[in-house]
């Protein structure tokens, strides 16, 4: 498409050096991944779905529409402009969630976050290492423990989403899953980390420094309650001081500043960069704004609601997008992508049951069973690893990853909602 | 920067694979943005300027921070992740403007743009031209129109966002300079089209097609014409129809959607896609919006102003950065290129006097003035384009071109504040 709008250009216009603009097909694709998350999140929400299912539906549509021979979108899946708009969305909404959070909330369900995130990782990387080593024999020990680190992985961003579409980001379950996937998160890391590592070392034919891994835990952690004790005591005095500011609209510029310097110093120190911006937000109280509020007259959620609104819809469209409906042709690969999700389900859900009493625990343990874009950055690193000039994953492998990872990230939203549904 | 990171993650962390994210740099980047335009927007609001002047001088300071020594933040200046959210930034930017403009208001200045266009863009060209074949009688015809072409750019975000930091956004100065603004980036593509067009004629030894040429600008304001009639017949009933969505946030997504489809159609059609911005907020009334209003609670208004403020302070301080002041060290360019901004000013404040009476025609005049980013597509045009093999632009005139660009952006927010004071 790009070089085919180039081409009409170049035919229609000699002189097409003056309009020349790198953004236009990028611009082009905003229109596009709009129209779509505007038809798919609505007719979600006449059927009684979450509109990020829709908004995951209707990229699916987009992204297979080759198979209909149309492939004038088709740019859109790797377009550096879109997938960097999609990655600032991510970051901009766990940095809302963590605004929407307090800290001594995540710490009031800390020990059962805890629980649930340790569970989350042993159950599903155990079980995932166990049908691997018995559907896939000949792929060897490594394989197996990757397989099991890709279940491990878990993605909040989608059920952050669902949690605000059906109307339970404040719930007690939303805290226990939000803290379970931040420590989740790390623990997913380090798991990686360990396998990758162990895999390096045979390839070097030394073995993987335990130093090394405890080294990554004790940073992850060492950042995560440094970023949020150094945060308290001074982003209210931030907060403050930039009230007194006459720049219109500092508690956005600050607070986006703010987002984007943790997720990079987080994204430093090797841990992904949501980390990062959901820490930020959690350390910045929505009380802090009240001086704002009371001059500019809209509230920081607000503020932060459109920003969701114009980058969001297009991590979810494109996530969609990525999504290869042939896949579904090969029945081998069927076969094990249903055996890995069944399994990856299975995982969360048993680890759910962790949230302890008084929760909803069912819909804590389906809260956390998406892979989302965790799942997809560890299936791309297992598809680099090799050991003795072999790959650790084959294609096959792969797909069934991918597939695990879609099916359990779109199955999350109808899930979530179900589950939710039973107890109210 | 960028290696250097990479390099700092890869010391400390051997499995950096697992954290690697090419969002890192650029929200780094922004974070940088965000604290150097609050920086700089406060202290000129203290002192009386507009906010973007501050805005522009913080990129100016970030952007020669090398000659401090300090290279950490070069890498901004060229990363196209921060250059795709400039341009989408000044898309949003045009798009406001135009909300905020109705059709019925342009047309009742209509005649008053038109004149104040034409003479814009003639003056400057005959006086551009006039002083390159004064000042460099050796770059021969080609050079000299090449300068004029130059010279008669305008580039309206600049003066947009003063016009808005002035509480001037809804004068009828602003109507007459929106007006002549988009009549003008049309006018000065057809100049610039014209321009390069004879050079490469020159070059194949054939002459210049004026079929060619004129068809240019038919298209160009038939593009205009049919968007506005097509525009203001389908977008009430778009609004009208997307205000029955159960979707939240309807509102913003249809209105990015028509701003960027037109943006683009704008693109193809071999114009600046700011016109296809402005061309769709001008059919958009706000008051389309009203029924979301009524739901939500913000208004269109409001919804975009957040965005802008995301979005564009990264367009002021990067066109800031890129301005190099060692250019400043050789006395020829800076003789040329304070001739040139002399004849730039002189040109387009003399076009001012066409605004009419019951204006203040000076304001009118310096609205006109800065060249900004299509003086920069041009000067960067003019770079790439040679006859019989040698360059037509000579790095020193380059300088000359890029310093003026500079300096008529640079001297509008003060000069407009004033004019518009002198007159209360």
């Amino acid at each position: 498409m790009k070089l085919r709008a180039r081409g009409i250009l170049l035919l229609i216009i000699p002189l097409a050096a003056a309009g020349a603009d790198p953004s236009a097909p990028v611009v082009l694709a905003l229109a596009v991944i709009y129209a779509a998350a505007l038809i798919g999140g609505e007719l979600a929400a006449r059927l009684g779905q979450p509109a990020v299912l829709g908004e995951l539906l209707a990229g699916v549509v987009l992204g297979n529409l080759p198979l209909a021979g149309v492939t004038a979108f088709d740019y859109i899946k790797t377009d550096p402009g879109i997938d960097l708009l999609a990655r600032i969305g991510v970051l901009i909404l766990l940095f809302d969630v963590g605004v929407e959070s307090t800290v001594r909330q995540m710490l009031s369900v800390g020990v059962r976050s805890l629980l649930v995130a340790i569970l989350g990782v042993v159950v599903p990387f155990g079980l995932g290492w166990a049908v691997a080593a018995w559907l896939l024999p000949e792929g060897g020990p490594f394989a197996h423990a990757f397989v099991g680190a890709t279940l491990a992985a878990t993605s909040v961003g989608i059920t952050a989403r669902v949690l605000k579409d059906v109307g339970q980001s404040q719930s007690g379950e939303a805290k226990i899953i939000l803290g379970a996937a931040v420590i989740d998160d790390v623990l997913g890391l380090v798991v990686l980390a360990a396998v990758t590592g162990v895999i390096a070392a045979a390839n070097a034919g030394t073995e993987m420094s335990y130093g090394a891994m405890s080294l990554i835990f004790v940073k992850a952690f060492g950042f995560l309650v440094g970023a949020v004790v150094m945060g308290l005591a001074v982003s209210p005095r931030v907060v403050r001081w930039s009230a007194a500011l006459r720049t219109k609209g500092a508690p956005l510029t600050v607070s986006l500043a703010l987002c984007f310097v943790t997720a990079y110093v987080s994204y430093l120190l090797g841990l992904a960069p949501i980390i990062g911006a959901f820490a930020a937000g959690l350390v910045l109280e929505s009380a802090d704004y009240q001086p704002f509020r009371q001059r500019g007259g809209q509230s920081i959620e607000d503020v932060l609601h459109n920003l969701i609104q114009t980058f969001v819809p297009v991590f979810f469209v494109l996530m969609g997008m990525n999504t290869d409906l042939r896949a579904l042709a090969d029945g081998g690969v069927v076969m094990l992508a249903a055996i890995l999700t069944i399994v990856a389900v299975i995982g969360k859900v048993v680890a759910g049951v962790a949230a302890g009493g008084g929760v909803n625990r069912l819909a804590v343990g389906i809260g956390m069973v998406p892979r989302g874009e965790v799942g997809l950055i560890f299936a791309n690193i297992g598809l680099g690893l090799t050991i003795g000039g072999a790959p650790i994953v084959t294609p096959t492998l792969y797909s069934a990853i991918v597939m695990m990872v879609i099916i359990t990230t779109m199955i999350t939203p109808p899930g979530l909602t179900w589950a939710f549904g039973r107890r109210g």
